[in-house]
């Protein structure tokens, strides 16, 4: 799995690379090869027809796509492809979000979009970790692993806080 | 300007063709030659992304798109061609429109779409007309008799009500 | 695949079902084997948490979860499984969906849910299909013939169009 | 009332520790002895589990359960207890806590959630006395207190801004 | 418990009758004593007033308010007593609940409401009688009967899905 | 003031008549002359125009004006006269009412509406009766009279409720 | 006129001073004697009563009413007098002034408030302004100024925007 | 066409020229002449209505308009003129530009506004010069090469960050 590059992560501007390069750092703390492209479905859209025609015999294994405002390219992807497309809601400069969910959720009859929260780009990559771990038992392995140090990471928390009490903890 | 379909009507389920009628009764009424057509931009991609590229090409001069819920189809249109395209949101089961029209209005830079009201069809043949009337004279004498007579009407109408007072306006 | 139970169809209600039996269909045709239940999380939570803890011991694949309102089925299902969990907002008797759709999709970092739109269970059977096509190719054989179905019929509803008008189109 | 902990304060994330510190210090006010726990019904569901099955047994009258985005946590404890449970819907990145405010309110049927406003944690600490006043007459003397004084510091605003205006009043 | 009327459940109109019915259709089933008023913070607010200076020392322990719109009923009484107040906004002619949810919950410090969801009226009378059951062991057994019964209703459910698949269950 | 118009009712159009024949009814119940008419701030602006700017002179005192979607005849009114103006928003089909909500209300500095709730076709009328009752004893007296009768309605209506209970109530 | 205070300004926070402070800045430069107020009708709720009670008495013709969140203050103002109340919905730390619009504009029918935009307090002096002027031709005749001073302001800034083009203007 | 002043851009306030000046931008690039004005709907009715009247006839062919909150400038244009109206929904201090969108678009059956995003200047320019280039060769081959300068300037990003990594492109 390591080898082969499973997870092609896209967004439509630049400008968003700085929410999707978490998806990027879940991929690479799993060890998941992936692959990262700016790719808009309304400035570049034949780039964009491209990327969804090939990406299954290219090898990838799920599309992981971000965009804001009218958020269409995750859409897109998922008309051209029979490969599973997670859609991350970028929250654009007004509406604090909401149209870029309700552009990347609403999707009619037979195209789905697998969608995450607003600008929540680490967990599109447990997502498609998720997604990879069902019929991979090493990955599984992993996410159980990542979901019991996510409890004992509160635990710890939990401790600390009784410990030295809300007011200590808030001066840190 | 008869003879020339000059306008593509395109919407993006038959299930839009009762709210997109009004866009064809419109044209018909200024006798402006139309061509109407189901066209998915997530379940038939290719057929859309064939329309956009050859519509100027083929004598349009103006797309009208609708579509509802994730409505991608006037930003497929308006990533693929030069002509102006107008966008109806159409009313979908649920969020009573809110989410067609943040799909069809709230487009990135470069690649404008020009929104028309929820379910305003009939506003999109007129935009349509305008847009052809910056150029011909003679519709745009049409538009200003049509605007007179919307004038007009609503005189007769305030007759009326004066006249016979709200009680028997309501009951008629 | 078709023997083995490998999809999950839960619901909070089975007010629910209705909405949830298009998921079924989806299924159905294409020869995916499923199990249906009602769990609601806050109502039977015991019921809920078991049926989390022993989903991917028990052989499912993924996870369907639908409810509506304050949704929280899907998610409490995502913090008790490594199974991708599809998540249906289903539209509850106010609010037109926004709060089922902003309960399900909002999830906080470590803990994603695969959202589609608002009453979408249609969409969540394909995308479930989506991801167990990523190692079945004969699945994802049947995909590629859903996806060329959709776009033949789009195609056979526009012929119809051009051919009858309209307004014959509209009276049948 | 002062040697037992009467009331637990829960929050989904450190995070929300700076807004559920108004809580506490309203709890310590009225000198109600609390606990406080950071506790993810998503990140840690075994933790909030116990937590919610134990909370009577251990003595707790009231749960005050603080969580943002897809806000799940108060309705897990109340799915768990038969305690009342108090929401307070934390404000998130995006939404502008909307989005809490409806996972927290909108319950099924059977499961209810005390909800107060947005971010609102001082008012929670006062809705949990409140109800702890139901039936101890001492608290209830100092609620009492509470909003003599509340109405008094209107007063006394009051004449300062007749006193000097709102010009040099807003200059202090 | 029985004879003293404890729970106070008013409302804004007669109009708002049919939802917050279900309140007290839940006292009833608790053998909790009620009484039922209407009482508008608009339109009699000079009785809306002395219900809530009064009410606790007519031995009232919990009022139940339901308003829609601007619903300012459960405010008002919150600002005059210091008895919890739960707040049910009552879904109005428009904005499907949203104002009613919005002017019920987020009140400001010093004065809260414990909100349900929209029209939740029987969620209004469960949380009343968990707060009763703070202090009567007798009420809290019911409550965890009450609890025990909504679970098993789903497992019985659950069984006939089973048993007779969705078809027949959409059937009946 | 029986003999004298003054109140001018106005809407954007015939279809808006049967909500804002609530108002005419109030102002007929207090005896206070009216004039309605149909005036639509976009299809016949010259009409707007002159019925602004003449208002004063013709001797109204205050100005209603009823419109839906983006509702911009109240805003024209008040651009134009001296005259206080009271914008009703009209629900229209999609949106249900809160682009008329917004587009009355959220008007620039200098140009004030006095906005009334959606559809509050009644409260229009008294709020126009309030500015007509701050020169004018008469009808304060009225309006006194009619806050009375309000509150002694819902003095009655609780006496029934009282007597009856609410399930004969409801059968009624 | 001068002399006798027409316009009581009344807030629910001192924390709403700042914005409420344009609304006695109007009323000054019009030269409309006013008074200023904290008044909760929650915190102060016996308070807000009596202002209420003896507005009228006390010779008052107007009052304006600014709070946020659940903004219950114009609403109790109304319910208690027949002086026309103006709305003044403060924008609240969450929610960007919805819940503030909607609490004070969408009251039940016989108690209207005069609701002018969020934080538009300007507005607020300037309609109470209008309401004065229907009765007194001195003030009228202010407000015609004061009209025809927005205008030709705006026309000054277009001479300037053409004579130096929007680079320098933007740079000043 | 360079000669000619062919799109009239107006905004309601000055404060809007910062947004708007992207229009006058995008038009400059294209060599497209332009006039640019401050014009409100509600502070300069007359010099707004002179304007829409006289603008077909000193050669305009597009009028963009800007404006926001209750956004009424760009119908008010569409009220009086037969040329095509671009409205910009100008994101206002509150309610994050959902108010100047929903003002801008949902306009009555008869007088369209062709609305793009919100402060999306930039877009509207570019619409206006597809209206235009509709009927001019010269300029639809500038919307070609801009549009394949968009495409390709994705391009080069792409390749840049393959080359270079996600880490690194943020650092610059």
């Amino acid at each position: 799995m390591k080898n082969i590059t499973s997870v092609g992560i896209i967004m439509g501007s630049d400008s968003d690379l700085e929410v999707m390069s978490g998806t990027a750092q879940i991929l690479e703390s799993f060890g998941v090869a992936y692959e990262m492209s700016v790719i808009s479905a309304h400035r570049s859209p034949e780039l964009a027809h491209n990327y969804a025609v090939n990406a299954r015999k290219r090898g990838l294994k799920v599309i992981i796509a971000g965009a804001g405002g009218a958020a269409h390219l995750a859409g897109v992807m998922a008309s051209l492809t029979t490969l599973p497309v997670i859609g991350i809601p970028v929250k654009a400069k007004t509406l604090d979000g909401l149209d870029s969910l309700l552009s990347t959720a609403q999707m009619p009859h037979g195209v789905p979009v697998a969608t995450v929260g607003i600008n929540a780009s680490k967990n599109a990559g447990l997502l498609a970790i998720q997604i990879l771990a069902v019929s991979d038992s090493k990955i599984e392995k992993k996410l159980s692993e990542y979901k019991s140090k996510m409890s004992s990471d509160i635990g710890k928390k939990n401790k600390k806080l009784t410990k030295i009490g809300y007011k200590k903890y808030l001066d840190k």
